[in-house]
C-alpha cells in the first residue's frame, strides 16, 4: 500500500466537498483557503492509522477531512489575530476580503468540520466528537498562550513545550487517534496513536523553529530568519535567553529591543549568538528525542507490518523534511 | 407544572458549568458573557418541548444550555463585527478585553456548545448534532446577509424575512426541536416544533423592530429609536422605503443620507413617516400572522394539554412583551 492511494482518495473527496453557496462572502473564503494547498498531513495520518486496522479505511476519508477543515479554520482565525498578510504565499482571507468575513467564514468552517466528523458510525460518534472537542479547545488554549507569550520575555522551556503541545501537537495526536477510533482499535492502541502523534507533533514544531534559522534558503519555502526578524519566541530564542550570560545576553537583548535595524544583519547576529551557545545542536537533540519517543509509541501498536511501515515512512519524511 | 421549575433547573446547571480555566484570557470572557443574563428563552423552550413527551425532561438541561452557549457565542462574535460597545448594558468582550480575545473565546464557546450537546443518548446523537450544525451554519448565513444589507438600499421584504429567519428564527425552531428529539418525539412532531419555533421567531424579531420605534420608553430596555438613528434596515424601514412615494420618499431618503442631525428630530421625523404610511399597523398584522401560524403548528402536536399550555403561555409572553 503506497501513500499515493491515501493522497488520491483525499484529493478526490476534497474536490467533492460542498461547503455551502449563499451568501458567497461566507463560503468563497472557505473554498479559497482550502485551495491554497498544504501537506494535508493530518488527514493522511488519519487514513494511515485507520488502514492499520481495517481494509475499509475509505470510511475515514470524510472525518479525516473534518480535521483538515478544522486546521484551516484555525489558520484563518490565527491570521486575523496575527495580522498576517500572507498564507502559503497568497493573501490571507482578512486581507483579500475583510476581518468580519474572516471571522464569520472561520466560524462556519468550525461547524463544517463537525459536520464532516459526524460521518462516522453511530456507536463511534460520542468518542470521536468528545475527543475532537477536547482537542479543539486545547488548540484554542495553545493559540491564546502563544499570544500571551508575545509580550513576555521570561517564557520558560516547559511553558513553550506546553504551548506547542496544545497549539500543534494535540491535533496531530487526534488525527491518528481518529483513524484508530473509526477502525475500531482498542483503547490502548488509540492511546499509543495519540501519544505517538503528540510526540511527532512536538518534534515537528521544533523542526519548524530550527528550519527558520538553519534551513537551506533554496529549499525552505519561507524567508530564512523570519522568526528572528519578528522577535518570535521560538524554542531557539527561549533557550538562548535562558542560557546567554554577560555580554552575549546584552547583545541578544540589544537586538531584540532595537526598533530600527538591517534585517540581514539582525539575522546574522542572532544566528551567531545561537551558534556560540550551541542552540542548533541542543534543538536537534530535542527534536530527535521527541521523534524517537513517537516511534516507540508506534512500535507498541500491534498491526500489519507493511501498513505500519507506510505510516512510519511518512512520519520519517516529516523528521527529515527541509521545508 | 410551572415554568419556574425549568428556570430553576437551568439556573442550577448554569452555575455548575465548567468552561475551562487556563489561560484565563480564553475562559474568563465566557463566564463574563454568560453572567450578563438574558431571557434564557432558547433553553427554556427546549425543556418545555421535552416535557411534552417525557417526565425526564431534566436530561435535556445540558443540551439546552448548549443552545444558550451557542447563542452567546454568536453575540460575542456579532459584537466584534458590529463594533458594539455594550451588550445588556455592560461592555462587550472585545471592549473589555480586545478583539483577538473575543475571536478566540468565541471559538472555544462554539466548541463548548457542541460539548454540551454531546450529552444526549448515543442513538439521538446524530440527528441532534446534524440538525444543530445545519442550524449553526444558517445562523452564520443570516449574520452575513445582515452585514451585506448595511450597504444596500434595495433590500426587499422577502430578503429581510429570509435574513431574520436564518439569523434568529432557525435557532428558536431548533431549540424546540431539540427538546422533542431528546424526548423521543416522532419526526412529524419535531417538524411541528421546529416550524412553530420558526414562526414564533420571525414574529419575535419583527416585534423587536416594532418596539424599537413604538415601545414604551419606560418599559423598553434600550433607547427607543436606536435603529432609526443608526439607519438599521428593519422591517419598518424596508416597508417605508418600498411604499413611500414623491415628497415623502424624498424626506425619508433625506434623513437617511444626513450625516449630521439632531437624534430626537430624526426619530420623530421618521416615526411620522411610518405613521403616515401605516407601517405600525402593517407590522403588527405581520407579527400577529407569524405568531398565529406558530400556534397552529403547536396545535398539531399531540401531547398532554397542561404541559402544552405551559409552552403556549410562555410563548404568549413573547408575543405580548413590551421589552
Amino acid at each position: 500500500m503506497s501513500p499515493a492511494i491515501f493522497v488520491d482518495a483525499l484529493q478526490a473527496e476534497l474536490q467533492n466537498l460542498q461547503y455551502g453557496e449563499s451568501p458567497p462572502e461566507l463560503y468563497d473564503p472557505i473554498r479559497y483557503i482550502m485551495s491554497l494547498g498544504g501537506k494535508r498531513m493530518r488527514p493522511l495520518l488519519t487514513l494511515m492509522a485507520a488502514s492499520l486496522f481495517t481494509d475499509h479505511w475509505q470510511k475515514a476519508v470524510r472525518p479525516a477531512l473534518g480535521v483538515e477543515v478544522f486546521h484551516n479554520f484555525t489558520l484563518m482565525h490565527d491570521d486575523i489575530m496575527d495580522q498576517a498578510p500572507l498564507r502559503r504565499g497568497q493573501p490571507t482571507v482578512h486581507e483579500k476580503w475583510n476581518g468580519n468575513v474572516a471571522i464569520l467564514s472561520g466560524d462556519v468552517m468550525l461547524v463544517n468540520a463537525y459536520q464532516l466528523l459526524l460521518d462516522v458510525e453511530t456507536e463511534r460518534l460520542k468518542p470521536v466528537l468528545e475527543r475532537f472537542s477536547r482537542t479543539a479547545a486545547e488548540v484554542c488554549e495553545g493559540q491564546q498562550m502563544d499570544m500571551n507569550f508575545e509580550t513576555r520575555w521570561d517564557v520558560t522551556e516547559s511553558e513553550y513545550i506546553d504551548m506547542i503541545r496544545l497549539k500543534t501537537s494535540v491535533l496531530l495526536g487526534y488525527a491518528l487517534e481518529l483513524g484508530g477510533l473509526i477502525a475500531g482499535a482498542d483503547a490502548e492502541t488509540t492511546r499509543h496513536l495519540y501519544e505517538g502523534g503528540m510526540n511527532i507533533g512536538i518534534g515537528f514544531q521544533l523542526k519548524d523553529d530550527l528550519l527558520d534559522v538553519y534551513g537551506d534558503p533554496a529549499k525552505f519555502g519561507k524567508q530564512v530568519g523570519g522568526d528572528i526578524i519578528a522577535n518570535k519566541k521560538t524554542f531557539l530564542l527561549i533557550e538562548a535567553l535562558q542560557q546567554a550570560k554577560g555580554p552575549l545576553l546584552a547583545e541578544l537583548t540589544g537586538w531584540l529591543t532595537k526598533t530600527e535595524f538591517d534585517k540581514r544583519e539582525k539575522v546574522e547576529a542572532i544566528t551567531s549568538i545561537y551558534d556560540q551557545l550551541g542552540i542548533r545542536q541542543q534543538t536537534e537533540a530535542r527534536i530527535n528525542d521527541y521523534f524517537a519517543r513517537g516511534f516507540v509509541n508506534f512500535d507498541q501498536i500491534k498491526a500489519n507490518t507493511d501498513r505500519k511501515n507506510v505510516l512510519i515512512q511518512f512520519t520519517r519524511q516529516l523528521v527529515e523534511r527541509e521545508s
